[in-house]
């Protein structure tokens, strides 16, 4: 007998955060797999900011997601049947899954990767996965971190920004400073992850502390969240200072345009750069990251958590979690 | 008999244009000449849109000129009295004269350097000076201009302007656009200075147009003008595109806060990269690239033009001239 593909679709174009008539389910037979083609049982679902800017009817890096397709998201998944000697039954593989049981895996876009069975999936697509990636190329590459560096990093509770700041400890800046949404998450990544300061950004005046720690200005500033934030960073930026634009989750929901930074024009003032990228850009450069990873995971000095969400159809209520800040770590849904 | 000096003194801070208030006329002796110092009859003032923001009451790279001061701006002048073994009199020399009569040059941040009498002061004003250092080192420097790039320029007629786009033209760009203010100076740019194409801003659709012009995105941008056109050049940035702040002669009159760029975030989309510079920075590189530039002068492949606004007391209506668009090329007071 077939089996029974669940399959999380979009029905509309969300304003604001995905609510029930966003994603709806669907289910249909799982697909058969063509020559050259595996079917996989999919297991887990990387749950990523940018997910949420393919809801929206606007050209990035990719196409939007269509109305009516299945909701496009990285994960891990198991061959269950396989019609290629590239995918063999067992096998757990890491790819572009979608949010749905079962996936098929084959050539070129529809490539998935092996990941290796020892380390706990929800890990592998932390630390070794996009999320871990974007944090090692975003700061050495892109920031190009140096000694001594004045490192600020907002979204710092989350996967991407908790894993920027350890980097950023480990590899000596000389003060590393993590902007959360909660007291809880300040504490955690001062006292769990070995960041040097914390300021709560709901809590006060962010301007002020930044101020305070940050006497000689900001040498590199991580920005996963745009907005406001951005632009006080901006104005106090230090002289040949670096911002890495990852992402602005800050902005994702909003419907109308988002507001450029008005400090913008510091970065003549301070000599500075204000630099994106996008993570697939870096992908033959993979294990060079992974292996320094690997290593640091070994030697105790880089944590990871991960906030697991059970259930596929949980999917979107996880992606809102990235924008409600009710995640601290790499948000998964196990499917 | 003590010369008398006239001074261009900052009576109060514009708000918008220098207005009869702005800058008052104030006379007194000539200064005298302390030991190390010498005396400089100022012939020719340097007009450059950074001088604006001087004026206002916010720290930049520079501090703000205070009330009550002679008006900051670089110039040249003739030596004409000297106790120090490093000026001579008869010596021309450029430094910061302020806009006055009579300046002393010393050491530190009063010394002054030695210029070329063969070359008529405002030549060496405008491409043997900040302007072509400008030109030079933020569209090869910051820029990294390589063969084949699409690059726009704004402020195309104006004296940086107009030199980078020429430089971009003898070093390989595959296409020069420039952006100008008129009919007449877009035909001066296209047919004067070898410009494969011309857009008047005032008159159209400049999105439109770029996309026509710019069919693979723009690889370089080289800004000028900040505001509205920089945002959509932002939105058509190509691939690895880059953007070279230099000014934003378009908000330097405005009072409020500028206006952020909203299509920052194609920066990401993009991987571009978007760079601030203060030609200060390259001061000890000036003489290589005075080097290029005297060459291709000689070989008759950049053309200068020079505005020569007649009269120390009209230095006012000569800064205002870059602001309403009156100039073409490289804005001189004659003393």
């Amino acid at each position: 007998m077939t089996e029974q593909n669940r399959r999380m679709v979009l029905a509309e174009r969300p304003s604001g955060m995905c609510t029930e008539t966003t994603v709806v389910l669907e289910t249909e037979d799982a697909p058969t797999p063509g020559e050259g083609q595996a079917l996989v049982r999919v297991k887990y679902l990387s749950v990523d900011p940018t997910i949420r800017t393919w809801m929206n009817d606007v050209p990035g890096y990719l196409p939007p997601i269509g109305i009516g397709e299945v909701v496009r998201s990285a994960g891990i998944g198991e061959v269950v049947e396989s019609n290629s000697a590239r995918y063999t039954v067992g096998d757990l593989v890491f790819g572009t899954t979608g949010w749905q049981d079962y996936a098929l895996a084959g050539e070129g876009a529809q490539a998935m990767t092996p990941v290796p069975k020892e380390i706990p999936a929800p890990v592998v697509l932390n630390v070794f996965g996009v999320t871990g990636m974007t944090a090692y190329f975003g700061l050495l590459e892109v920031g190009a971190l140096k000694e001594g560096d004045t490192v600020v990093v907002s979204g710092a509770a989350g996967a991407t920004g908790s894993t920027v700041g350890q980097i950023a400890r480990i590899k000596g800046a000389g003060s590393v400073i993590g902007l959360a949404g909660s007291e809880e998450k300040c504490r955690f990544i001062t006292e769990e992850l070995g960041f040097d300061h914390a300021i709560n950004y709901k809590d006060g005046n962010v301007r002020a502390r930044l101020r305070e720690l940050c006497p000689k200005g900001i040498d590199l500033y991580f920005d996963n969240v745009g907005g406001e934030i951005l632009d006080t960073c901006l104005g106090q930026l230090a002289l040949h200072g670096r911002i890495v634009l990852c992402g602005a989750i800050s902005t994702y929901n909003d419907d109308g345009h988002a507001v450029g930074p008005s400090n913008y024009l510091n970065l003549i003032v301070r000599r500075g750069r204000m630099e994106g990228f996008i993570i697939l850009d870096y992908v033959a450069r993979f294990p060079e990251a992974q292996a320094a990873i690997g290593a640091w995971l070994l030697e105790g000095r880089l944590h990871h958590v991960e906030h697991v969400v059970p259930g596929l159809e949980h999917a979107p209520e996880a992606l809102n979690l990235l924008f409600t800040g009710g995640n601290t770590g790499k948000v998964v849904v196990e499917v």
